[in-house]
């Protein structure tokens, strides 16, 4: 076991060598979160190597299992951490003034986990590094609950893109102020929450999307002053990349006729830009062999939340096996997996590993 | 100078006896605020008194000038203070657990200014005891400063009636979750904010009318998170207590059908209800009087903000003089008067009172 440059902590089975197989996702979980996003991911992977062990098999490459640093949206703009930094997508030049939900210095809560924050790069794998990257995880919707199914195939994953964008009026006397004399930041926000979920319901406009208003902060926030100014987040995904683009214009657009029409500045970035990843097709093959061998009904579905696979596909071909979760929910207290569709999860995930094993030796 | 027990800073001129004349406003300003709503008013009544005392002159009735405690909604549902207690409106029962911006029991800070918590009601008023009270005012609005006049006479102060509403839904992944499968806290609570606009602006609804969400608050508050519950205020003032009502049974109505269509739970307490406060014609009349001896033109007009005299008007006759202010602006850091008008309606203030105590004089 050990904690690589990226506070990465990873678990290594077989002998040296740089070109290994690998499993994992993360145990950090959003505040007010659950217990299986992630999780599930790394305890499955544990399992399937504690049961390698037992029986004595052999792998032709070595196997690691890694509980990747941060994925959640922790630190705004740089997470995940982990697998951007071992996909050499996030370096050192990125930490200057990060820091964590708890006050410290990224770079300082890095090396107290044993990271080495003046040299994370030392993290990165180059490509042909992992011969395989396989991740277990909750499905976070409804789709294999609804079917009846245990055990997903998933085909690809949708990208998250994340603005944050104020909106500014004039913050005055909420008695005093005539109506048409106002510039409400807040109503303006709302008329922009209200675009966002048009825009990702319209069906032509993003395929398989959503679009998000989760954080909101009102200035200064006080029931009698009209509120001058509203910072929030808008985030849509798509597992579609033209579909996004649209979106993120249409936000755009949409934001800057509000702004126009009631006499508000704004501002909007776009922080976190990432494309869709559809997953290579032989690791979809070798999950879904893995579905075949086991007797379950091989079931293709995208991801329409993003995980540790999507951002180390480019340096690793990655595969991923989602299991059935109760009523989609996911990012609250009322996540929850059944022990059994986990268990079924790690025996799939144990095989596709083999799938994958035979293909490095074959390759 | 005394302070009372419910910690009004209180001035005295004149000899014992419980009729009195009184001038007043408050001090204290909202946080992020001005520098002149209420200030200016307890400023000029204090200039008053001094120029009385400076000329020797004799009043019938002796002269309180009073520093009202806590005017802004600071304490939610309780605010303002003094002039509730005064007016006998809020008594030591409806103390309990109430906590000031800063931490501490209202009781142990009415103590720490020199009140008496347990005994608020000794700064109660009978109806008679204040033969007249007269409050100097910043206008808060663009009417005097539209039509380039330095005073107003205020003839009616809006009443605010406030709610508190929450809207829950349920917090869920943002990217897993499909858009026809959301309950978003926000999105309702978007649609609400737009309502309270639409409801205010329309002509027939509320006359004079203003509508706000000023405090919003959402949870979990996260990017990635549906929001599952919103928590905000909603505050509709006008100077037509139908109108209000109307408003307020919109606002409920448009609440209800927006829960119902969107699946959230929600609730609504009018915590703060109010009645417009029409200023009795005989104190409209001495402002008027006033301006009229000191040459300015007589322009009548409402306050839609709310006042110390609009909570001491069920025990004293009360009349206002208002003031121009810049652009209209207040309960921000650009709130502004002119020097020159604070002078002019401290005069017109003073010359004011010496009508109220000729009434006296003759009643």
């Amino acid at each position: 076991m050990r904690v690589d440059a990226a506070a990465n902590l990873i678990g290594r089975r077989g002998g040296p060598g740089g070109r290994v197989l690998m499993l994992g996702s993360h145990t950090d979980t959003v505040e007010a979160g659950g217990r299986f996003d992630g999780i599930v991911g790394v305890v499955g992977a544990l399992e399937v190597a504690r049961c390698l062990n037992e029986a004595g098999v052999e792998l032709s490459l070595p196997l690691e299992v890694v509980d990747f640093l941060c994925e959640e949206p922790t630190i705004v703009n740089l997470s995940p951490l982990g697998s951007r930094i071992m996909a050499g997508n996030l370096t050192g030049e990125h930490f200057g003034g990060a820091v964590t939900p708890f006050g410290d210095a990224l770079t300082d809560a890095i090396d107290a986990l044993g990271g080495d924050s003046a040299n994370v790069e030392a993290a990165r794998r180059s490509l042909g590094e992992i011969a395989g990257y396989l991740e277990l995880h909750i499905e976070q919707g409804v789709v294999l609950e609804r079917e009846s199914l245990a055990i997903g195939v998933v085909t690809s994953i949708a990208a998250p893109c994340r603005a944050r964008v104020s909106l500014t009026g004039v913050a005055d006397h909420a008695g005093a102020t005539p109506m048409n004399e106002r510039r409400d930041g807040l109503a303006g926000a709302a008329e922009l929450v209200l675009a966002v979920e048009r825009i990702a319901r319209a069906p032509d406009m993003i395929e398989e999307g959503v679009g998000t208003v989760g954080w909101l902060s009102v200035s200064p926030n006080m029931v009698n002053v009209i509120p001058g100014r509203v910072d929030l987040t808008v985030e849509v995904r798509s597992t579609d990349a033209e579909a996004l683009a649209i979106a993120r214009r249409s936000v755009d657009e949409e934001l800057r006729a509000i702004a126009d029409r009631r006499g508000l500045e704004h501002t909007v970035e776009w922080q976190h830009v990432e494309r869709p990843v559809p997953l290579p097709e032989h690791m979809q093959g070798a999950v879904a062999q893995a579905c075949e061998d086991l007797g379950f009904p091989v079931r293709r579905l995208p991801s329409r939340a993003s995980h540790d696979a999507a951002r180390l596909a480019p340096v690793a071909p990655a595969g991923m096996v989602f299991i059935r979760c109760k009523e989609g929910r996911s990012h609250c207290p009322e996540e929850w997996a059944d022990l059994d569709d986990i268990v079924q999860g790690a025996r799939v995930l144990g095989q596709a590993l083999f799938r994958v094993d035979e293909m490095a030796r074959n390759a």
